[in-house]
């Protein structure tokens, strides 16, 4: 794909790039999005020259020594800070619990530019999954995926963190086993399954931010990635 | 696949499901095996009834409303206790932190018969990939992947509790982006996402308890599972 710029419109772009791979979309195919370019469509990209530090950013960032200016967007995008240590783990006003708020500097043309994540990641999906079907006419689901980290375990995996036209959490309760025994606490977050294997193929410098995923079976459904945070209050460790 | 006995051989049974269905193993496939077959064919299954527990697991146990003979197991499993609430989050002897020490009922025949995780995962996967070796002619890496669940997010995704014969963890630090520049702390548990694609065929009661992954390229690797837990020391969340 070429470099996105804000404004542009994605579904083209796409539908653009998975013709030229020799591709065709088939109903059934899921699309998963980068966050990185739909960022930068919607225009959630800032220039840290204009970033004007608070004092409480400017504090934080000699504790931690960061950028002020890279803190101050930390603190603006976040509710709260869960961790200060090397890295902020903060809980976004989305209500995502991740590092800087997913604030973002590589694949960023220029020195000093990051992204931001998109405003409403949901919505986002939603409207990329209208233009997919309007253009193809065809029902494609999309998830808008990132890469965070998590406690317990090292290193990152991409999750859903916009979603449209699929189920994002799999309910297998009620369900029985093979065995016949009811299932107990089963639900599989198939949104997040779907993302982590695309994030195979995207890489991070491979400039691969859209994937389809073709062959897995699931039932259209209307659910949004948000639906996969933990209520804070259910949440052991926040 | 048929119910898996302690004692069988999996490499056996792999090779024949494979065959089965009309597939042949080829040099960079990546065989994902569910621990609950792991830890069958091993032995790591306990009937309840010769459960006799100790009167700590029967006190907690009366706390959390939990069969006191699964909590004494949980217990046995475990290096420590991080959270008990609805569930025991425990730090297993291994150093995998997840609910109830990975210890499962479902798909296991029997109503009072629960698998424990294999002892030694890693060692697991070694040998089927010698195994693997040894009956195909090919080097085919391993993992052994299981459900668990994690803070801040809601249901359960596959991760890679064993490993053999692949990098776990792609290191992208030091590369650069499509921009040029280095990429900060990009480090891809990619092993969890290979887990996290199968599991997305496994479901949980679907019988498919291997996956064949073939087209992610790799570079051959000694790496371990072991190697994606996150030091306890430098865990913020522990």
């Amino acid at each position: 794909m070429p470099e996105i710029r804000k404004g542009e419109d994605l579904v083209e772009r796409i539908v653009a790039a998975v013709r030229k791979a020799g591709l065709r979309f088939e109903e059934g195919d899921i699309v998963v999005v980068a966050q990185k370019i739909v960022s930068k469509a919607e225009g959630a990209v800032v220039r840290l020259a204009t970033v004007n530090p608070s004092s409480k950013a400017q504090a934080l960032a000699e504790q931690l020594k960061k950028d002020a200016r890279v803190v101050e967007l930390v603190l603006k995008e976040s509710r709260r800070i869960l961790r200060q240590d090397r890295v902020l783990i903060v809980e976004t006003h989305h209500g995502f619990v991740c590092a800087n708020a997913g604030i973002d500097h590589s694949n960023v043309p220029g020195r000093d530019v990051v992204t931001l994540l998109p405003r409403n990641p949901d919505r986002s999906a939603e409207a990329l999954a209208a233009g997919l079907r309007k253009k193809t006419g065809k029902r494609i689901p999309v998830i808008i995926s990132d890469t965070f980290g998590r406690p317990w375990r090292l290193g990152l995996t991409n999750v859903a963190i916009g979603a449209a036209g699929l189920p994002v959490l799999l309910d297998l309760r009620g369900t029985r086993d093979r065995e016949g025994k009811p299932l107990a606490a089963t639900i599989l977050a198939v949104a997040d399954e779907l993302a982590a294997s695309a994030g195979l193929l995207m890489g991070k410098s491979e400039g691969i931010p859209v994937v389809v995923i073709r062959g897995y079976r699931y039932r259209p459904a209307s659910e949004k990635a948000a639906q996969i945070i933990r209520p804070a209050l259910e949440d052991l460790f926040r």
